[in-house]
């Protein structure tokens, strides 16, 4: 039997930042039509003007609605959104013309997915303040996302092959985020990535969590949030046959995952979740001064929409330059057919 | 011109951890010999007994004092110090026993260093617990080579490859580290990574410093200390001539780092450098449900004698099946001979 074939609006994220390079680059990827119809959102134009530096050989194919799409091997559907021509957006170059259009892709591609046009949605980098100086007052695509549809307990997952972590608190200060770990928002966050889990085809997960502190404090020797926290919060997960461990010591846990000890891992804190897994997805090189490889995903769960982004940034330092990697790009997209798999049943 | 090939005092650790088995599989790895002199700090006795379990072909050649010792292929030199058998240390198992017999052979390579009988002291790894429970409060290795040192600015710098970390703070809570994060701390800690990196070989090194907060602030709107004390300490650092970037989103610097941005980094605290490090020098076999593969040295830095130790910790679930990886040792022993070799110019 043939699986569905998901349909993905991608958006062209910043314009002049590396999303539509990368996305003409995942075009030309074999496998991407073979497991989803990929509709980008984003500027016809634009997209026909990267073409060069990604250096790939595309029609690209300007349709008003989702249904004209075609998704015919060699083409590169583009729901085209205006981009007028005086707006001056250069690669590499902050401005609030290229954040407006930004803006305006995610608020369609979400329109898609909400009106069922689309399965799910795939989202490229977006510049925080691009969008601000264009009077979008966001800090980035998940609070988008959740004002678009009305919600309010949503997280964020990172994945990459076997390392997955939820975070408990992530844009706050470490300070405010010592003062988030408390045991209600715990338990739902491990409930959360228990759910995230299933919806990606794991039956029964095996979840970590971290501590807070050094060796998840070392029985209260460095604070007690492990105690009067984290492992209560674990034992009420535990009385609902979630399999969870932990306070594990934050610097085992992470390494541990990443090599199959857990299909995910609750952190702390932003950073506790972020540097292990751009120590484990990201390769810089020396020589160009860039990533040279960056893989990882970042999933919103909780959202009546599936949205699946790449976990990288505009890079605007070496945007025009055709040496971004779609990798990350493809990794979202095969989370996001996962997803709209496992949730439709088709 | 035959390089020096410095005395090195190696002790056995905790009998039940896995020291004395990873010190038998480094004592038959040809390289060792060939850049040292390794004198074996611990239990003859005990040491006979680990070989089979170990899977190694060696004489234990016991020593009452360094000058004795006799650096035989073959062989290996063992200061004795006694154990009596009826303390029945078993591997895996938690006893005073083997706390008070670590804590001994700390003492003797501490004494063989300061006496230049020995070069340096390489440390195997000892268990917190043991040794209190032999009446010895100490948190660890650091504090005993610095109370029988003298030593108050001491600092923990852990290196593997490319990738050098040094600490602001270490064994406190991470309210506590908040609070550590001061400018003087941070430009001291800055100066003492950059005197340890030129020990090491680097004449002109790149450090990175971490923010304190997710991505370093952003410009104050997570956290304000990245203004307030980290910026400062660079400025005052940079001021003096030091090659010094920051702060770095926490994120970023370390697979930058790992990559060759910069020879050495500046954790604002524990988890911040330890969670990467153990993501790159770590590496977790689920089929045994151990690390596969352990890699990176831990280096007191400051210290009037030079120690370097494996960064691991007992490993008891897994002490006494021989299937500990000596590499880790392997790497201590190395910088060891390098930190020798640069201080003493022989």
């Amino acid at each position: 039997m043939k699986q569905y074939k998901p349909l993905l609006a991608i958006t062209m994220g910043d314009p002049a930042g590396i999303g539509p390079e990368i996305a003409l680059k995942a075009a030309v990827d074999r496998r991407l039509q073979q497991i989803c119809r990929p509709l980008l959102i984003g500027n016809a134009a634009w997209m026909e003007k990267t073409l060069p530096a990604a250096g790939v050989e595309l029609r690209i194919r300007t349709v008003r609605t989702a249904s004209e799409a075609a998704f015919v091997p060699g083409t590169l559907d583009v729901l085209d959104l205006p981009l007028p021509a005086a707006d001056g957006i250069i690669p590499g170059r902050l401005s609030a013309a290229a954040g407006d259009i930004a803006y305006r892709c995610i608020l369609k591609a979400i329109g898609l997915a909400r009106s069922g046009e689309a399965d799910g949605v795939v989202t490229n980098p977006v510049h925080k303040k691009a969008i601000n100086d264009a009077g979008h007052p966001f800090p980035g695509h998940t609070e988008i996302f959740a004002r678009q549809t009305g919600t309010a307990g949503y997280a964020m997952l990172l994945a990459d092959d076997k390392l997955r972590v939820i975070h408990v608190s992530t844009h706050v200060s470490l300070r405010q985020a010592c003062d988030l770990v408390k045991k209600e928002r715990i338990f739902e966050t491990i409930g959360i990535l228990n759910d995230g889990l299933k919806l990606l085809g794991i039956a029964r997960p095996r979840i970590g969590v971290a501590g807070l502190n050094p060796h998840a404090g070392e029985e209260g020797l460095f604070g007690d949030e492990e105690m009067l926290e984290i492992r209560p919060a674990i034992e009420q997960a535990l009385s609902l046959g979630i399999d969870v461990a932990g306070p594990v010591p934050p610097d085992a846990l992470y390494a541990q995952a990443a090599g199959g000890k857990f299909d995910g891992c609750v952190a702390m804190y932003h950073d506790q979740g972020h540097i292990p897994f751009k120590m484990h997805g990201f390769s810089w090189d020396q020589k160009r001064g860039a990533m040279r490889a960056v893989k990882g995903v970042n999933i919103t769960l909780g959202l009546p929409v599936i949205r699946t982004s790449v976990d990288h940034g505009t890079a605007f330092e070496i945007a025009g330059k055709g040496i971004a990697s779609p990798g990350a790009l493809l990794q979202a997209v095969d989370y996001a057919v996962v997803l709209c798999r496992n949730r439709s049943d088709r």
